[in-house]
């Protein structure tokens, strides 16, 4: 595939498998589209999907979704205790690879008006996508969640949607649709099983206590392992990589004489943060991204035939 | 391309432009074939090819290559500071991705045979595709180079080629074909104009005099940046990584005081080299390939269309 969009779709609907399985068959009932994690939490009543596909393919495979999720769901009927203001909540698109965060800031406005044309569902953008400061942070669009909002956007007028008109569509509500990057999702386990160490740490690594930017962090205990651990959220990988945030921990834990044990990756990890995390580290100087073999050849294949007598 | 695997042969010839172009012309005029970097030296009178293939076309490519210097090239008025013993000296066929060392032993030594039979070139196995344990070193097998070897062909049995008659061929000598794994070119710079400190940080990490295996190092100066480097070959990243080396030069270097100031990949990395090093380094302990997102989708995509009802 020519470029890797991530998009990960979320459906409040958590406990009706087949309904949760019929959403998955309308994303995947396209071409070049795939489904790289599913996840329904019967507590949330909320279904998290995790589709990869192309800059052609992913609008579509989410609005196949979308119009599904509406047919099936009715949000007058629905609890769980997450928030949620839609069928479809939130649907945020995700640059991997052979894209921008912008391209995918396209694709969300394009996805988000269709949504209103299509299915007469109105929509907020939100993320890099917002087209109002107020609606970057998805949780400030979902205020008052779906039974507050469907009052307040037919009086207040900053309430109204992005697309379509001031009022909700009747069972399936509003749903959210943005840009973002990836969200890297590592834990670095310390050797100890003071809890007060772990959240001390993490209040130095994180981006709103002064630390690292597009860093959140917390201390946990991981009673099963005798250890505690700094649980973060890397929002922008590029900007704060695995190896700064592990060079970080490491030296405030070993303030405390406390050494670190291991990681580990929660979900999925795109290619370039493990490359960008062993080049910091390495302090490779002269890396480019066509120092990496096959990153050469996907270039000389794009260029195929004018390579033949290419000579350094 | 489903596989990769890389061929770097050497040609004895680095003056003639017109002969190395088309030598790698011939190289080329096949599918799925491609040039990561081509090298002429003068003073060697020799020429370094990089090519990447498939398990298919790699072998057919190599052939293409040492056909055509058998035609442009005659030993027997050849002169370079560099030992050879063929046209074509030495061709190694490395695994870069979705092949194995011996998928590259087996294409290695059907390409030795070919090259016999086409050519009436006779052949040598080295490194891992070796049928004798004192032919694993090329050294060893090159030895004499090809004006002693002719003769010594032809009354040692020890010398005699592993395919062809106990006599090289009269223009174009023979060649040595063989497997080996990638071999990265990595260089550490330090602090410090003082080459002793190079050289003994070099002692401590190479395998020869006790440091870690599969990694050969010495000490340079670096005039133009006032700083000495320890340069290093790791002959296989998966048994000691870049991380690793990374870590006990750091170590040595601050024993006398020292910091790392950057490195160097000289070439090309093939991309696990850099995975395997910020998983190394990084201590993630649920790392698998299949940890990373564009791993995944392949797999998914070989898969397709089974995934389409996978829930977890």
């Amino acid at each position: 595939m020519d470029s890797i969009v991530e998009c990960v779709p979320n459906f409040s609907e958590g406990r009706n498998v087949r309904k949760v399985e019929a959403i998955i068959r309308s994303c995947l009932a396209g071409p070049d589209i795939y489904l790289l994690d599913a996840g329904m939490d019967r507590d949330h009543n909320r279904s998290v999907l995790t589709l990869a596909g192309t800059r052609q393919s992913i609008g579509e495979a989410a609005l196949r979704g979308i119009g599904k999720a509406a047919q099936l769901i009715d949000l007058n009927i629905h609890e769980g205790v997450h928030p949620r203001i839609g069928a479809t909540d939130v649907v945020p698109f995700i640059p991997i690879q052979g894209v921008t965060l912008e391209d995918c800031v396209h694709i969300a406005t394009w996805v988000a008006e269709e949504v209103w044309t299509r299915f007469r569902i109105p929509t907020y953008l939100y993320g890099a996508a917002a087209r109002r400061p107020e609606r970057r942070d998805l949780e400030d669009i979902r205020r008052g969640q779906f039974e507050s909002l469907r009052e307040e956007v037919t009086t207040q007028p900053h309430r109204r949607p992005d697309f379509g008109e001031a009022s909700l569509h009747a069972t399936a509500g509003t749903t959210i649709v943005g840009a973002r990057k990836f969200l890297v999702a590592y834990n670095i386990n310390l050797g100890t099983t003071e809890l007060a160490i772990a959240k001390s740490v993490a209040k130095r690594v994180r981006a709103s206590s002064g630390g690292l930017p597009c860093v959140k962090a917390m201390g946990v205990q991981l009673r099963t392992r005798n250890l505690v651990q700094v649980s973060m959220n890397l929002t922008d990988f590029e900007t704060t990589s695995l190896a700064a945030v592990f060079e970080v921990v490491a030296r405030e834990a070993a303030a405390y004489g406390v050494n670190i044990v291991d990681s580990e990756v929660v979900g999925l990890v795109p290619r370039r943060a493990l490359e960008r995390a062993a080049v910091q580290h390495l302090r490779i100087r002269n890396f480019g991204p066509d120092l990496i073999l096959e990153n050469r050849l996907e270039l000389l294949r794009e260029r195929r035939p004018h390579n033949c007598l290419a000579m350094k």
